[in-house]
């Protein structure tokens, strides 16, 4: 099973495919889409959705795990963050690929095994699992990459549980 | 000249293509788009996108007004905004329209003539204005034909302005 991980931003979006196979997971594609500054909104949201729609493509995903977007964080950024993840959705769709959505809290605990752990630890693990020397950079990518690391383990944990209820 | 005035929403959407022709304004078409209740987020946008697109197609506007969306309105519902927006502005930039925002006190500002002018009024000046016997249905619709009139104002007065200017 092969997911894209995508933490959406407006300037910036982290991304990474990781791969499952056997026990291990592997990522085949880590870092981030910036748009140019100074074009109009739109543009950039364009921008964002091809370069979204060529790593579809390049890579064949199974499905797309998604931030799943709060506005108690910064209600400057919201809007921008709002309008890629939108953008990111439906270019998902169209590419006939299920969007999965994580909060924060359950991709910490499923990637470190606690829900508050911090940012640094969350690198460090995804480093550690995709057996990268250091942690992906920038912090968008590495976000992107746990969050495509979390829906695997939880898409393992499914099929382990309807493979034992069998 | 030709607008399509978009109220964005992530069940419902406004939506009306507005020309002036002369001195005079016609609406071309008026409506709204609707999502499918239950279907997944992702989708749901997708289904946004695609009609969207048909309007465009269908209509050749020349330009998109949308609402500029800010976040202390509703921080329940300004998620699912933030998305269509995001939605819409991607689906005009790769059929290559200019997206223009435009705040409710600038629509009201140039529809009604005052920047903290009601729902209601704003919505009578439509009717009046499109030569429509009543106010379009439902409301987005009407707040989307006030964002394509507010546009078609002021590219009319821009262009009075360069000309005199000359």
């Amino acid at each position: 099973m092969r997911v894209l991980g995508v933490d959406p931003g407006f300037a910036t979006t982290g991304f990474g495919v990781v791969e499952r196979l056997g026990g291990g997971l592997r990522a085949l594609a880590v870092g981030a889409i910036k748009t140019t500054p100074g074009l109009p909104q739109a543009d950039r949201l364009l921008e964002l959705r091809r370069a979204l729609a060529g790593l579809a493509a390049e890579h064949g995903p199974d499905a797309v795990a998604l931030e799943r977007v709060f506005f108690n964080a910064n209600v400057r950024t919201a809007m921008g963050v709002g309008q890629a993840a939108g953008v990111v959705m439906v270019t998902a769709a169209e590419a006939g690929l299920a969007v999965h959505e994580y909060t924060p809290t359950e991709v910490k605990s499923s990637v470190v095994g606690v829900g508050n752990a911090s940012k640094h630890q969350v690198q460090v693990m995804v480093a550690a699992l995709l057996k990268l020397a250091a942690p992906p950079k920038p912090a968008d990518a590495a976000d992107a990459c746990a969050l495509a690391i979390c829906h695997l383990n939880r898409s393992g944990l499914s099929r382990a549980i309807a493979g034992a209820a069998r």
